[in-house]
């Protein structure tokens, strides 16, 4: 019974959390195992995340319950987290225990600021690649998610639904992920494709 | 200088709402024209959607701006919706003035029988495309999305992505569509595809 915890801060990136969110509890409504899924941010209630949308956090950083999985999203709002020492502090607790720690998009920079990314390879969103390295991080540049030990971090905000899917095929089995993939009808067909 | 609606009701599926917000809500960023993109529902505040996440809605059906473009979600809330004359007259009243009118997932139900989907051909969620027939609209079924005048369907829930990719290739331009498929890193891996 996996206990997945998204945690949220003022400025994250819409997709990069809802993509993980729709994967994970997908995942635990077909597995209807007891399963949980939770929205964590320093304090519970609501969040304004980068382009305007507010999502209620439900637990605050001295209120949730043990994590198994760890989802670190990104956006603009890393760039005054990643000197939040409460936000990091917690970050740097809770991995210790979690079985799993992950990032989408520039959430990598909070794990690695924080300490469980210091020393693992990691990936972030494309325009973002520089700076990782320059503050001294791993960077894989040519994988769309990377794992390095408990540590899986994706690239930019869309690949957090990849990554996730990939993360439920490790932690249940990929014929499950695979059934996640078809409730959600990940078919993807981007359109424009070739120069019109 | 476009204003998309994006329609929120309980049981709303979060990434049929959250893909769309955020290619809208990117395209708009690019632009930087003074584009709108707002959450609409019943009432203004907090929707608790599908899957338990709580997102705040900006206006009511009393108060919002005029909408160029409406897109109406799927999710389990469609079942109940599905029979709110509140909502049924709001869509049928905005599409009227909607430019286009665009559903992800069971949101192509609520189109048909609100009136603006009645005679379009429309996609839907693979396990609702015979339950959207048996309620006589016309169900296509090998199409990613589905553009038929002003009216644009996607299948279920990721599908809504790329439906709003090519959306806003239509409203502005395909070149302007990549832009905002690289600033949302939209380059689909979806992981074990081959049998384990």
């Amino acid at each position: 019974m996996t206990t997945y915890g998204l945690l949220l801060f003022p400025g994250t990136e819409e997709l990069d959390f809802v993509g993980p969110w729709e994967v994970f509890c997908a995942s635990s409504m077909v597995l209807d195992a007891g399963e949980r899924v939770v929205t964590i941010a320093e304090k519970p209630g609501v969040v304004r995340c980068a382009k305007g949308l507010e999502i209620v956090a439900q637990h605050g950083f001295a209120d949730h319950p043990a994590l198994d999985v760890l989802l670190v999203p990104g956006g603009r709002g890393t760039r005054k987290e990643v000197e939040n020492p409460a936000l990091l502090d917690w970050i740097r607790r809770v991995a210790t225990d979690c079985t799993w720690v992950t990032s989408v998009c520039t959430g990598s920079l909070l794990l690695h600021a924080a300490g469980p990314g210091r020393d693992a390879r990691l990936a972030t969103h494309w325009s973002f690649e520089d700076t990782l390295e320059a503050r001294g991080a791993r960077v894989v540049r040519d994988a769309r998610w990377v794992h390095d030990g408990k540590i899986v971090s994706s690239q930019g905000v869309s690949a957090g639904i990849d990554m996730s899917l990939w993360l439920i095929g490790q932690i249940v089995s990929p014929e499950h992920a695979r059934e996640v993939q078809r409730y959600i009808q990940y078919d993807p067909a981007p359109p424009y494709q070739e120069e019109a």
